[in-house]
């Protein structure tokens, strides 16, 4: 495609949670679409969506729904994209995989655009859009590393229950009220569907998100270290982090350390270089009690930023909140920025 | 007193959160009461309380109530430990503290029993319990410490809203209800209730716990520095803190970076110092999803600790992830164990 002003979308996994917060997002964008196919396993094809005052039916996705489609969404977990991604590709479209699939393939560009939106140009068909808890991370120190420079960071997460789904965040508000009532409530998803056991995620910590490794850490703690490195193009950047999932339904929220190469920089200094970030909003006022929540991040699409502090022994070292939504940011409107740029830069 | 079998015990605040546990933990643990009296201020003197199958009626707290009393257990807020435990004292009382209010007197020790229960004796009429955050991570570094060294430590906590209070816990009940049924909710006690804004907890999370200081710390957060400091005698170990309230009823987690001096240790190494230290248990096979999580934690004395991996990047780094009950290890049962070594040296 070249200098279309108009292009056919695919959205695959569209019932899922962060499906519906594409087409939503694509809808509040006025994304500039021709056709819109909404895609999904056989299970929940049939099913009607309304986009733009119109009825659209999901359809089951197979290799040929690809056929002439510009740029495909995906969203329907790991597997569906290893199988039709390729597929996708091969017919004509520009994937952008909101899975883990294809993340830390070489070939294969992991976007956050504020980050390194001109890593999109280097894609063979396929783009990856990272983790949700690696992307509003990135796009909080891509401003400092442009300043400062970045020595090291630890993250402790604050997940929020729809990152594993609308079927978590059904089980947190069933096990709530049974709680809420001294009734029997039973656990069947989290921390991890396919994993063996299960843990009531209500008035609960879970400090497991995605199975083990053998060294301990969790996949989801690994997506955070590796993608990090991988998006900032820093492959030697120390980087460590511990994954929670705790009882709110979205937003994720990180306690960030950062150590930056320049010891003389004050907490002010690096709130104003934040604030100016893109994509970036400050909000970083202890004595008016500002700073961010999960429910305040909700339904917007920035990553917010607050409580930054100077460490109180190491003179380059700091310390932020960071929260987005965790479906917007995390997910869904990453990829249709991604998508945005590629339509904007004429890449397709 | 000396070589008194049973002493006199009052316990200042009987009706709140703290009170509560401090007497189911006297019950529990047989604690030698010769005489018990149960005091809080006039709103609530005047409820009826069972201890060993016998009714107790609380009465106000006055200078004259520490008449006789061997032991008193204050947790009635700074305010009522400022005014009354210097009276107590005056009347021949040992004060045992669970408020802020004599932590960081130079005068007062600050007593983890696992860590420093010999600084009970320096005491010259009160002894200070720490803050319920500190207690846990300090009873966790104690064997770290003790084998390894610390050089630093970094903490992003996970704290429970039983912590501000049996109201705190209502009123998020109160919020989770009307959320779950899509009906209007306030706020009017959290983060802070002498603070000027009130934000919901109930599926949030609120990064402010007690007021905030000049330099952008919580009051909190300096609790844990400083406190963490003083109960194990190193003043120069650098330590920082974020603190963050989060919507369940009872058990702190920590999410806790610690910095050694050996580069040679192993996590398995480091399991093994941990798991064998006074008040600690260790539940760390992720291989069985075994971690702790604050409902599991919930009800029980010791400190649990789990998830502990080695830093990716650095060889002295490790990381741990803490839970405790915040009102028994972190409060009623740090409090009682702190009788029970005076009573058990004979240091009254």
């Amino acid at each position: 495609m070249s200098n279309k002003t108009a292009v056919n979308v695919a959205v695959v996994g569209a019932t899922g949670a962060v499906g519906q917060k594409m087409i939503e997002t694509l809808e509040n964008r006025d994304f500039p679409i021709n056709e819109l196919k909404l895609l999904s396993s056989s299970r929940s094809a049939g099913s009607k969506v309304t986009f733009k005052n119109e009825e659209y039916t999901v359809e089951e996705a197979q290799p040929e729904s690809f056929e002439n489609i510009d740029i495909a969404l995906f969203s329907a977990g790991g597997g569906v994209s290893k199988k039709l991604a390729p597929e996708a590709v091969k017919r004509g479209a520009l994937v952008i995989d909101n899975t883990s699939a294809y993340r830390m393939d070489p070939e294969v560009p992991l976007v956050v655009p504020e980050v390194n939106e001109a890593d999109i140009k280097e894609n063979k068909g396929i783009i990856a859009n990272p983790n949700c808890s690696t992307i509003q991370m990135v796009a909080a120190l891509q401003p400092i590393r442009n300043r400062y420079g970045l020595k090291r960071v630890l993250v402790s997460t604050y997940q929020a229950v729809s990152g594993a789904g609308n079927e978590a965040v059904d089980e947190m508000n069933e096990q709530s009220k049974a709680m809420l009532n001294g009734e029997e409530y039973d656990a069947s998803i989290l921390p991890v569907k396919g994993d063996k056991k299960h843990f009531p995620i209500a008035f609960n910590a879970l400090p497991q998100i995605d199975m083990f490794e053998d060294d301990g850490y969790t996949f989801e703690e690994k997506k955070m270290i590796n993608e990090t490195k991988k998006i900032m193009h820093m492959d030697t950047l120390p980087v460590s982090a511990t994954c929670v999932r705790l009882p709110f339904a979205v937003s994720h929220a990180e306690s960030v350390y950062v150590e930056i190469d320049d010891e003389t920089v004050t907490a002010q200094d690096f709130k104003e270089v934040i604030g100016a970030g893109e994509g970036v909003t400050l909000q970083d006022n202890p004595s008016e009690q500002e700073y961010p929540t999960p429910l305040s991040a909700a339904g917007k699409k920035d990553v917010f930023v607050g409580r930054i502090r100077k460490d109180p022994d190491v003179e380059n070292g700091f310390h932020l909140w960071v929260v987005s939504d965790n479906l917007l940011k995390g997910a869904a409107w990453n990829s249709v920025q991604i998508a945005e740029r590629v339509v904007a830069n004429n890449w397709l």
